[in-house]
C-alpha cells in the first residue's frame, strides 16, 4: 500500500503491532490526519465538549445503580453540559450544535438522550415551530434547563403515523384558551422523555379544532408540573418504568383531561388562531402544512444519525484495541497469534471501520446541506435534507447495532463484562433503530421520494398522489450494461452503485405502475407487495450516497488511507449485494467471484494501520473507559 | 395453500386474524399437531418441566434487582428444579435431560445457566470423566445441590485454546496428593459460573505432571469452599462482577496456590496415576486422549444449542403476537393495517420462524444420534455428534441474536420496555455466541472436519496433520452443473444445498493444497487466509444438514404446513446465498432473480397461520409473560 505512505503517515513496518502505552509519533501523524478530517470545520466545538465530558463529573454510572439515582445523575450531567454551552440554540449555529451533540454521543447515552430531549426536541420544537413570542419567553430557560421540557408527540396507538394522532386541542373562543384533551387510552402520550420526573412543560402535538373545524396536527406548549414538581391539575403522569437501556432517562406517559392553555400556547409559525378563533396559515394545503411542520423537526434525525456513528466508533475502538492485545492459539513460530491477525477478525472489524468513515463523510455532507438550507431555504433543498437525514439515520443505526454485536463477539467473555462498556452501548443504542422514526418506515419514505422524484413532500405518504406520479412517469427500461472496470477504481465502483440504484428504482416504478394501473391493485397494497424491492432500492441509494460523499471526503489533503478505506467500504457493500449485479449482467460471474478475495486483500492492507484508524475517530480514553481497551 | 388444509389443520378463512382471548378449536388443532412434532418423544418430560416452571416460585425477578438477591433467587430456583428431578444424571436418560434443559431455556436464563453449570458441566464432567468412585461419591449430591459445584476450564489467557491451559496439577508421590497451582495471572480460572458465591467444589482442568513428565490436560475435583462458605486455604476467589445479562449467575475467578488434593481427586476415566506416580491410560496418543476428554463434554453444546432455540422461540412468540394485535397506518378501507400484514414485517418474522422449526428438526436428529452413540459408541458416531453439536450450536446462537434484534425492532418502543421480556432475552443470550465454544472457532472446527473427511479427532486443530490429509486428498474439480428444478421442489432444493456444500469444500481443499504444497505457505496461515471461504462452507454445510433433517421432521403424520415452512427456510437461505449459485452457473440469472419473489409468496402463504406457528413452539403464557403478548 505504497500510496498510503506519504510523509505524514506511518509505513506498516513502523506501525507498532500492539497498542503502546504512549502513542508513537508516526501513528500519531496518521491519527492526527484522520482526526482533522473527521472533526472537520467543527474541531473547536468538538474538542471543547470532549474536555467537558472527560472531567471528573462525567464518570459513568455504577452498574446496578437504581433508577431514581441514575435519573438524577443524568439530569445533573445535563445541567453541567448546559452550563458548558451545549445546546444553546440562541448562541450556536446548527453545525456547531450537531457537532456538540455528536461528541456527547461518545459518552453515557442516557445523558445524550436527555440532552437531545431538552435542547434538541423540546427546544427545537419551540425554536422551529414557534415565533418570536415563544423564543423570547422560553429559549433561554430551555438552554439553562431552568425549564426542563418534553416533546410529546408519540401516542400509544400512533408512533410512526403522526398524522393520525388523536389528542385534541380545541379552541374556546370565550376563554381565549385551547383545551388539550386525551380522548381515550390509545391517545395517551407514550414514551415521552423527561416526563416521568423532571419535565415542567411539554410541547404537545394535537389535532387542532377551532371554529368547529379540524385543522390537523399542531404543537402547543403545555405546563405539566408546577414549581414543586407536582403535576398540574388535569395532567396525569405515569412512569414507563425500566427499559432495556437508557435508564437514566425518565420516560413517562401523559394524559390530559381538558387542560386549558392560553391562546399563545400554540406554536404558530405554520398556523395561527386569531382571538375570534379564525384560522390562518401561510401554507394553504393542510397536507403541506403538516409535512412542513414535521419537516421543521428534521434536526432530531440529523443529530441521532451523528450519535449512532459516535456509538459505533466507541465500540470499534474497544474491540480493535483488544484485538491488538489479545492472543490465542499458537502459530508456526510458537508464539500465539494476535486476534486481529485472523482473517475472520479482520473481516468483522475492518469493513465496519471503513463503513463508519463513510458514514462520517455522508453525515458531514448532510450537515453542510442542512446548514445551507437553513440559511437559504428552498423546497428542493429541504426535501434533500429530509431524505438524507432519514436515510443516514436508518443506515447508521442498523450499522451500529450490527457492529456492536460483532464487537462484543470479538471481545469474547470480556466483552460481556459490564466494566468493558459494550453491554451498556448495546443496551442503550438498540432503540436508536426505532426512535426518531422507525428505520423501516424511514426507508419507505426515502424510497417513496426516489420513486416520485421528490415531487411530493417528504413525509407525505399520500399514496394516491404517489400513484398518480408513478402512473404518469415513464420508467426507463434500462439496457443491459456491463462494466469491466466496475471493481477496479473509484469511478468504476461509483458507476456500479449508480447503475444499481437507478435500475432498482426504475424497475420498482414499473412494478408499481403495472400493479396499480394494469392490475388495479390498491396503491397501499401495491407498495406493500414491493417493499422488499423497495428496501433493496433504499440500500442501493444510501450506499451510492455514502460512496459519493466518501470520494470528496477530506479534500485533496486527506490521508491516502481513506482511499483504501473507501475501496473496502465499496467492495464489502458490493460483496453483500453482488447477486443483483451478476443476476442483471452488470458483473460477469468471474468478476463477482473475485469480490470476496478483494475484500480479504483490502483488510490485509489496512491491518497495519488498525490502531490509528480507530484513534482517528477521536474517542477520548476517559470515555472509552473499558479496561480491555485502555492503553 | 390447499395442501395444508387437511382435516387436522385450520383453513386460512377460519384462522382468527387477531390473537383471541380463548384459542379457537381449529387453530388449536394445528397448534397441537405442531407441538406434537416439536415435543416429539419427550413430550412427557417437557410438560413436567413446563408445569414446574409455571408455578408461583418461578416468577421472573424484578427489574433492577440487586446482584446478591438475584443470585440467591437463582440458586433457590435451581434447588426447586433439582427437587423436581431436573438434571438428575443417575435417573434420567440423556434425551430426557436435554429435553428438560431445553424447557428451562424458555424461562429465566440465569436459572438456565445455573442449572447448566451445576448438572450439565459440573455433574457432566464427574459423570463422563470420572469413574465409579466419583459417581458414587458425588453424583447424588450434585443432583440434590447438596454439593454446588463449578466447571473450571477457561483461563484468563486461554478460553478457546483449552490445550494450552497453564494451571498445573503435580503429583507428589510421598503425600499421594496432587498439587494444584496457578503459575501466573494469565492462568487464573476465569468466568467460572457458581464460583463467586455458591460453589463448594470445582472440576479443575490442569496440566498433569507426574514422575517428572507432563501428561496434558486432566480434570480434578477440588474443594473450593468449606461448609461455612469460606474459601479453603490456598484458594482465592474473586467476583467477575456485573455482566450484560445473566446476573443471577455468580461468575468468579479462581486462583490456586499449591492446593493439595488426594490422588482420588483425578477424574481418571481416560488417564490414571498409580500410587507410585506411574501414569497409564487406555488411550495411547496424548493428543487423542485430550480430544477424547474434551469430546466427552459435548453434552454442554448439545444443551446450549437446544436452549438457544428455546430463547428464539420466546422472542418470536412475543413479536408475532404483538404483530397480530398492533395496527398502524390506515389502508384503503380506512381501517389501520395489522403489522403482520406488512411485507417487511412478514419477512422479518416468518423466515425466522421457518428457520427455527428447521433447527428443531436438526436438533432432534442430533439428540437421536447422541443418545445412540452413548448407547453404542463408535469413533465415527462420536465425530458426527461433535460436529453436529458444534455446528448447530453456532448456527442456532447466531440465528438467535439476529432474530431477537429483529423481534425487538418489530415491537418498536414497546419491545424496549423491560416488562416485555425482549430486553432480558437479548441481554442474557448475547453471550451464547461465545460460551460453550466461540462460534467462529466452532465453525473452523466443523470446516476442518469437512476438509479432512473427519479423519482426525474433532477438536484436533493440529494443522500439520490436517495439511497432510489435505495434501494427500484428491479434491474433485466439479463439473459445472445447472438444475432447472433447483427451486421448485424439496428434492431440487436439497440437491442445490448439497451441490453448494460439496463445491465449497472441494474448492477450499484445492486452495489449501495449492497454498501449502505449491506455495509453501505455513498451514496455519493458509487456513487463516481461506477462512472466509471456510465460513461459507460452514453455512452451506449447516443449511444442508438442517434441510435434510427438516425433510424427515415429524414423519408422514406431520402437518402439511411444515412443508411450506421448510420451503421458506430453504428459499430464504438461498436468497441470502444466491450469489454463489449464479456465479457458478448452478442457477441461471432468471432463476436467481425469482428467489426474492418466491420468499415473498411463501410469507404470504404462511401469514394466516402465524398465531398457530408460534403457539406450536409451546411456550407457556406464564413464561411469555410480556404484557404485549398475553392473550
Amino acid at each position: 500500500m505504497t500510496d498510503i505512505a506519504t510523509e505524514t503517515v506511518t509505513k506498516p513496518a513502523t506501525q507498532p503491532e500492539t497498542v503502546p502505552g504512549v502513542r508513537e509519533v508516526p501513528g500519531l501523524a496518521l491519527t492526527a490526519a484522520l482526526r482533522a478530517v473527521v472533526d472537520g470545520p467543527y474541531a473547536g466545538v468538538r474538542d471543547r465538549v470532549r474536555r467537558t465530558l472527560t472531567g471528573p463529573d462525567f464518570a459513568y454510572p455504577e452498574p446496578g445503580i437504581g433508577l431514581a439515582e441514575h435519573r438524577e445523575q443524568t439530569m445533573a450531567k445535563t445541567r453541567l453540559l448546559a452550563a458548558a454551552g451545549v445546546g444553546d440554540r440562541q448562541h450556536e449555529d446548527v453545525g456547531e450544535r450537531i457537532a456538540a451533540f455528536k461528541i456527547v454521543g461518545l459518552g453515557d447515552l442516557s445523558v445524550m438522550v436527555k440532552v437531545g430531549v431538552q435542547f434538541g426536541l423540546f427546544g427545537g420544537a419551540i425554536d422551529r415551530l414557534g415565533t418570536a413570542y415563544h423564543h423570547e419567553r422560553y429559549l433561554a430557560d430551555v438552554a439553562s434547563v431552568a425549564l426542563p421540557g418534553c416533546f410529546a408527540m408519540s401516542e400509544l396507538g400512533h408512533g410512526s403515523d403522526v398524522k393520525s394522532l388523536r389528542t385534541t386541542a380545541t379552541y374556546d373562543v370565550e376563554a381565549r384558551e385551547f383545551v388539550i384533551d386525551t380522548p381515550d387510552e390509545n391517545a395517551r402520550k407514550e414514551w415521552i422523555g423527561n416526563a416521568a420526573v423532571h419535565g415542567r412543560a411539554a410541547v404537545v402535538f394535537a389535532q387542532l379544532e377551532t371554529a368547529g373545524e379540524g385543522r390537523g396536527v399542531h404543537a402547543f406548549v403545555v405546563p405539566i408540573r408546577d414549581e414543586t414538581g407536582t403535576p398540574v391539575p388535569g395532567v396525569s403522569i405515569t412512569d414507563c418504568g425500566p427499559k432495556m437501556g437508557l435508564n437514566g432517562v425518565d420516560n413517562g406517559r401523559l394524559v390530559f383531561d381538558h387542560v386549558r392553555v392560553p391562546r399563545e400556547a400554540l406554536l404558530d409559525r405554520y398556523g395561527q388562531v386569531a382571538v375570534d378563533g379564525a384560522y390562518s396559515s401561510p401554507i394553504e394545503s393542510p397536507g403541506r402544512r403538516f409535512f412542513t411542520t414535521i419537516g421543521a423537526l428534521v434536526e432530531g434525525r440529523v443529530a441521532v444519525a451523528a450519535q449512532a456513528i459516535s456509538v459505533t466508533e466507541v465500540g470499534l475502538t474497544i474491540a480493535t484495541r483488544y484485538a491488538l492485545r489479545r492472543r490465542q492459539f499458537p502459530t508456526a513460530d510458537g508464539r500465539e497469534q494476535l486476534l486481529l491477525d485472523y482473517t475472520t477478525h479482520q473481516r468483522r472489524l475492518l469493513p465496519a471501520i471503513a463503513t463508519t468513515y463513510g458514514l462520517e463523510a455522508a453525515h458531514a455532507e448532510l450537515v453542510r446541506r442542512f446548514a445551507a438550507n437553513l440559511a437559504e431555504p428552498t423546497e428542493g433543498g429541504q426535501r434533500t435534507v429530509e431524505s438524507l437525514a432519514a436515510g443516514i439515520k436508518a443506515y447508521a443505526t442498523w450499522h451500529n447495532t450490527e457492529t456492536l454485536d460483532a464487537c462484543r463477539q470479538c471481545c469474547g467473555g470480556k466483552g460481556y463484562l459490564w466494566e468493558n462498556r459494550l453491554p451498556a452501548l448495546l443496551a442503550d443504542s438498540e432503540i436508536f433503530q426505532t426512535f426518531e422514526g422507525d428505520n423501516t418506515v424511514l426507508a419507505q419514505l426515502v424510497v417513496k421520494g426516489l420513486l416520485s422524484g421528490f415531487a411530493a413532500d417528504f413525509e407525505d405518504l399520500d399514496l394516491v398522489g404517489l400513484v398518480k406520479l408513478v402512473a404518469g412517469k415513464a420508467f426507463n427500461r434500462l439496457d443491459p450494461r456491463t462494466d469491466h472496470q466496475a471493481l477496479e477504481s473509484d469511478a468504476g465502483r461509483l458507476a456500479a452503485f449508480q447503475w444499481r440504484e437507478e435500475h432498482l428504482v426504475e424497475t420498482l416504478g414499473q412494478r408499481m405502475k403495472k400493479l396499480v394501473v394494469d392490475d388495479h391493485v390498491d396503491p397501499a397494497e401495491a407498495l406493500n407487495r414491493c417493499m422488499d424491492h423497495g428496501l433493496a432500492a433504499f440500500t442501493a441509494h444510501l450506499e451510492r450516497v455514502i460512496l459519493e460523499a466518501y470520494q470528496q471526503y477530506g479534500g485533496p489533503e486527506a490521508p491516502a488511507v481513506l482511499g483504501t478505506l473507501r475501496a473496502l467500504f465499496a467492495l464489502s457493500a458490493l460483496e453483500r449485494g453482488r447477486a443483483y449485479f451478476v443476476e442483471h449482467g452488470y458483473l460477469s460471474a468471474a468478476q463477482s467471484r473475485s469480490v470476496p478475495g478483494r475484500v480479504d486483500a483490502l483488510c490485509r492492507e489496512l491491518r497495519p494501520y488498525a490502531a490509528s484508524l480507530v484513534d482517528g475517530f477521536g474517542v477520548p480514553d476517559e470515555l472509552v473507559a473499558a479496561p480491555i481497551a485502555i492503553r
